[in-house]
């Protein structure tokens, strides 16, 4: 398996109208979806896991859903944290950090 | 309650000789963990519920967090949704978009 | 002078209806010249400098003016910069950049 | 020319020792530099014009940089803003806000 990046990327259409945003999410999730890659939907974002150059062709991808939609504005927010000194996997970084608070319920 | 925002935080340690970072986030999350409000770790932040300026005084305080473990800077990124015409609460956001997908596993 | 941050705040109103948002930022704008704090205004955010209280303080009062304008949702992003080991000013990051690249014209 | 997004780019070098990143950041402009797009440099980024594609494809080669020169984890922060109802070039934001507060020298 090629290097893993995890990323998190929030899709904020802007001039909608309505303020609910969760018909374009729920579009974007199922480009996601059938992409196959690791993924948790949260509150806040879409954390993604793959290689550097997959996370940004589904970006690419998933940012062009809700223009589809109709939307004429949207902004597209990336965090990439790369690390190459150890292979990381979805939930390594909470798991990692639980492991320091076995007192805590996270 | 007070009207209640979703908010995620990140807090980044700088020029810290090792790479890991989780015992800085660790030492953040104990700090939250006292103050009582909900929140859920991701691995890329912590999202947390509260009034606007429970968020921004837990923020202010979790920011210090790795200076007293002996880091010299520090980038902090928060990012608010603070949504009036409904309540919301941690979760709520995820459950909107699951109940579009039912066909999917999120 | 307190020990100063810098910092960017970004303020996104949802569900506006109209694309354009720059009535929206210069009614943030205007409450910031009103405080006296150093900023500048770029095309994807607000660079602030000020002490941590000072930015966070300002943060929630920038954050509320979508608001008293109508919107009834905001996504407001605040990146800090807080470097403890020396003085930081706005002007001097790009600076230091600047300095490193004689030949090029930034 | 091809559809023009705006976007912000900030790289962040984790586990570097020195607290100083302006050496990682004067490289990454380096690179943009060659490649002749359109930028900003601003003390919390750099503000790139140019189709979403040409943004992956340089936030790609910029966010290589740093491990090219030793680093072993990035955290990169891209936010795009593509407007699709009118043409925007880099400097009509700040400039649309400046018209609305012609009193305000900003």
């Amino acid at each position: 398996m090629e290097r893993q990046v995890i990323a998190e990327l929030s899709i904020i259409p802007v001039g909608t109208k309505d303020t609910g945003l969760s018909r374009y999410i729920a579009a974007c999730v199922e480009v996601l979806e059938k992409r196959g890659l690791v993924y948790r939907l949260t509150d806040m974002g879409t954390i993604i896991q793959g290689s550097l150059k997959q996370v940004l062709e589904i970006v690419q991808e998933m940012h062009e859903v809700p223009f589809r939609l109709g939307v004429a504005r949207v902004v597209t927010i990336l965090k990439i944290d790369d690390r190459r000194d150890k292979a990381q996997t979805i939930g390594d970084k909470v798991e990692a950090v639980r492991s320091l608070l076995p007192e805590v319920k996270i």
